[in-house]
């Protein structure tokens, strides 16, 4: 086991068993051709053909776009297809500063490979050798990942919120943090993959927060969705990632991000390139 | 002007200019068409096709395929078509964790579009707002890049050193740092990217370090190549990069990293993800 089993666990994505899933010929995702053939049921919404799916012309703006999916998606609902339906609207678009060109609900994004993006947040205290970094047990009864272990504080990007925003109210419902408490976090870049999980084509950008945190700071998750918290010596999070899958598949790669950036890993280590070529797309 | 202006000057690449350059089947770089038709002249050491540039398999290790192509880089310089001849082999591998497949003069390497490393020191003193970086300004006497702004110490990564060990060097040499100093230098990953220049096609990994120093630390060039340092508020650096093309092409891409990690530049700000992916290949 290595980090580069991390990586690896990143890009998992046989491209020849998807087509592109497209809105007004620009490529937003990916489908499987047997999610193609599902959506070919429907084509008033979905234009299926063999080299890529397309939307409907016909649906010309974010409402009628986002309403004829939501009519297709909730009958993949009624018969079971989309599971841990979460009732979160996403954004999906072409650029992550454009209007999206349709919201549709969060569990189903994977299912057309469509870019998301989450705020994810590396949380410590002291440095170099001495640095401990907050680590999170996700709840057993998360539909995605549970039991697996987490940052501080992470979450989706919704419609309407800016990242710094959103990572506010996630500090607030997953660690009891204060806005002025997670309003010092900084911003550090992003990670990104294309990577095939149960729920579908995982499609992502991260973007990476730090904060550096008091000695004395204890997180108090208000939301339920993690189980308890830990304070690892920096060693310890490096020799988990290394020998374990036990954190969850992104929350390792931004931890990877984190030693890069920070100096835990050196360049004259066999793999280091690869490894830091893996972190994003 | 923008970041991106200075993204964009790193991805300066029109690929059917250029036919891929191989040894033993494997690509190592590009080569123009027009480079193409000299190397033709060298038919025991290349073997020119359309499709691409093979070195001779006659040439079968690291000693006769460094020695077949130096005759040859001997004539190209006779011939003043190599400027800015340095004496400097280069590795150049596969992989930079694996030996080798040849050296070459460094002069050379960007004819082949091979790559090649180099390690980038970021030294600043303070924090936050208050942080500021060491600039250099390179003499106007170097053969590339003559007056532009550099970091506090950069260099190309020879055969034979580890990177730690080069930048130690190079500290000494270009800043006149002891090498217990140097060595409190912390990794923080790498920039990558292929971009054409005067000297051919650059296609480099440059390390990035960073180095925190004591307020009253001064640098002090020994080798003549840095005319001039000075100690600069970030918020100037980043007006700089802005505003002008004033930084070296690379300094200006680890700069700019050493932004997007340290956290100066907001995700939230259109654009950031962009430079972001520019960053490396």
């Amino acid at each position: 086991m290595s980090l580069l089993d991390r990586i690896d666990e990143c890009r998992r994505w046989d491209r020849a068993g998807y087509r592109p899933f497209r809105i007004a010929d620009k490529p937003l995702g990916w489908v499987t051709h047997g999610f193609a053939q599902r959506l070919a049921d429907f084509p008033n919404v979905f234009r299926v053909g063999e080299a890529s799916v397309d939307l409907s012309s016909d649906l010309t703006d974010f409402a009628s776009r986002s309403a004829a999916v939501a009519e297709v998606l909730g009958r993949f609902k009624g018969e079971g297809m989309i599971k841990g339906w979460r009732n979160e609207p996403y954004p999906v678009g072409l650029d992550f500063y454009a209007p999206p060109l349709l919201q549709m609900e969060r569990a189903a994004v994977p299912l057309f490979g469509a870019r998301a993006y989450g705020v994810h947040l590396n949380g410590f205290t002291g440095q170099g050798r001495d640095l401990k970094l907050w680590v999170g047990k996700r709840s057993k009864s998360k539909h995605t990942a549970p039991g697996k272990l987490d940052h501080l504080v992470a979450g989706g990007q919704p419609l309407g919120l800016s990242l710094m925003d959103n990572l506010a109210k996630e500090c607030a419902e997953e660690a009891g943090m204060s806005a002025a408490l997670a309003r010092t976090a900084r911003p550090a870049g992003f990670v990104s993959y294309v990577t095939e999980r149960e729920e579908g084509l995982r499609n992502d950008i991260c973007f990476a927060f730090d904060i550096d945190l008091a000695p004395d700071f204890r997180p108090n998750n208000i939301d339920g969705e993690i189980e308890e918290f830990y304070l690892w010596p920096i060693a310890q999070v490096m020799e988990r990632l290394r020998e374990t899958d036990d954190f969850k598949f992104n929350v390792a790669l931004v931890n990877i991000d984190f030693l890069v950036r920070r100096g835990y890993l050196s360049p004259d280590e066999p793999g280091y390139v690869d490894i830091v070529e893996g972190l994003r797309l």
